[in-house]
């Protein structure tokens, strides 16, 4: 993917995007296009709301109240069976070998040569895993590892979609919606559940820094059920539609994968470091290759840009730096 | 990818898109605005025309004249080193030990259960292969493979970005650009070769039945130029930009990977069959599970669909039908 791309500006103020099988909606589009949605782009084969027309008033919730965001986008990669345990330590750079049920975890994937070609949140429910993926195709990625290594597993993505509870107000919602109980959930903690019939696994995660938690609808065709729902229960708190928030990501230090990172990126120079193991007994893809740049220190880092809010495409923030 | 993406209409008639670094814009991108674009899908995460705001007439030009189309989303993943031969075999569901340098091939590339996860045109050239790609990471897919298995092999996504020449007049335009030699190139034969100093390759090819060639530009600072170029040349055939045109697709029985196909469509049910070899003596990935295939035949099958041009979003083609 060596074609500039972050380096032409746009030429056209508007992009008008012309619908196609190829790209899907999310179980909350009709939702969001009832919530007033302006502004979309397409991550994972998938429109994901990027505006609902008044970004301010949007990032005001997310700090001060609370915010929901359709982000189905974020789809899961899913392994079950007998040797799911070995492979999707295999998969990842990070040593899994104490990871219990409930518990989600903060992994970078990587290729032979070390490069970072996702930083999923890692979800281990009772008899599987999601890899809950930024904007590259995973299953393609998994499939192809275990099928040359014959492992025995089930690789597919299910029909999950995220749905993300944002801001301070959250974890009150959030309680209200499924009882007190929730608030002792750890940080990346998952609990599978259901709300008012609606299957789902309940996460206390969400890209932004301002707490809250992620709800992973288990059935698609109760997306615009749950939206409401939520909605509705959510009016005490001022709630509003959202979507995450460039401004907010940015000065909390979050990754954007492919947008701060470039294809050959490894996780260091992401600051991804501290989750990446290499001084373990464990193994895993590209370990040879992400121990030598751990000892070699790498060649540029991703740093910090507050933005003002009016050139959201101004980035990237890999620069490079002394190091 | 389960969730239903074929069956809910579209709720707004524009859908906005707002950019990202995630999204590539294209070295033909800035040529493409000033000749008016109207209309973009996204594809291997890049932007791509799909109108300049009147269809009727991009028609005309393709199936009675010349056009020419911005693909360069028909991403290349370039295979070179010592065991490219062994490793583009692997990875394709068609017998290539007698395929010669300057040659395309359509072919099927299958993961482990003889899905279909792409249908490339395979060019070889005198010292590397291209896969030149429908809308799928296959980079992540080959580069998985060529490192489970150990092949001596670099694997990337080079700078090539195509531009199609395409209709009745184009072969006329293409001798009149690069010489009367050009006029004995064989369907998907292909040519290494420069256009005033632009490195391209120069292939028969192009996602139309109406003749064609496409101009594999290998240096993306060189877009603008290229395209001016063809675009004066072409003025005595009455040139002008289009796009890959789905009436006409449809009519000619041009399959459109992940619009007409399902994530689990085998390349039998896309009416490839064809250009799947089962019964051969070379390997590669999901010759088991094609074999199979072959025997029972295909459980649904891809069927023929005029459209009046009213309803492009109106299919998938993919039907149950008695076979």
């Amino acid at each position: 993917m060596t074609t500039p791309h972050n380096t032409i500006p746009a030429s056209l103020s508007q992009i008008t995007l012309m619908m196609s099988p190829r790209i899907r909606r999310s179980p909350f589009y009709e939702a969001t296009v009832r919530d007033g949605v302006s502004h979309f782009t397409v991550y994972n084969k998938m429109l994901m709301p990027t505006s609902f027309g008044n970004l301010e008033a949007e990032l005001q919730r997310l700090m001060s109240g609370v915010a929901m965001w359709d982000v189905a986008v974020e789809r899961q990669v899913e392994v079950s069976g007998p040797d799911a345990d070995r492979l999707v330590q295999h998969l990842s750079a990070r040593d899994l070998s104490k990871m219990r049920v409930g518990q989600g975890k903060y992994v970078a994937m990587c290729d032979h040569q070390g490069r970072l070609i996702n930083d999923p949140v890692l979800l281990k429910l009772s008899d599987r895993y999601w890899f809950s993926l930024a904007d590259s195709d995973m299953l393609l990625w998994v499939r192809a590892v275990a099928g040359e290594g014959n492992f025995d597993v089930n690789v597919c993505e299910p029909d999950v979609s995220p749905l993300a509870i944002q801001g301070p107000k959250a974890e009150d919602l959030v309680a209200k919606l499924f009882g007190q109980h929730i608030r002792d959930i750890k940080y990346f903690g998952c609990i599978e559940t259901n709300l008012q019939g609606i299957p789902l696994v309940l996460c206390r995660s969400g890209w932004s820094k301002q707490g809250g938690f992620e709800l992973f609808l288990r059935d698609g065709s109760k997306g615009d059920t749950l939206w409401e729902l939520v909605k509705s229960q959510g009016q005490e708190y001022g709630i509003g539609p959202g979507s995450p928030n460039h401004i907010e990501r940015v000065e909390s230090g979050l990754l954007s994968w492919g947008g701060d990172t470039t294809p050959d990126s490894n996780p260091f120079e992401a600051n991804m470091g501290k989750y990446v193991d290499v001084n373990t007994s464990v193994n895993y893809i590209g370990k040879a290759a992400l121990q030598r740049v751990a000892a070699e220190g790498p060649h540029r880092l991703l740093v910090g840009l507050v933005l003002d809010g009016t050139a959201p495409s101004a980035w990237p923030l890999v620069e490079r730096v002394a190091v």
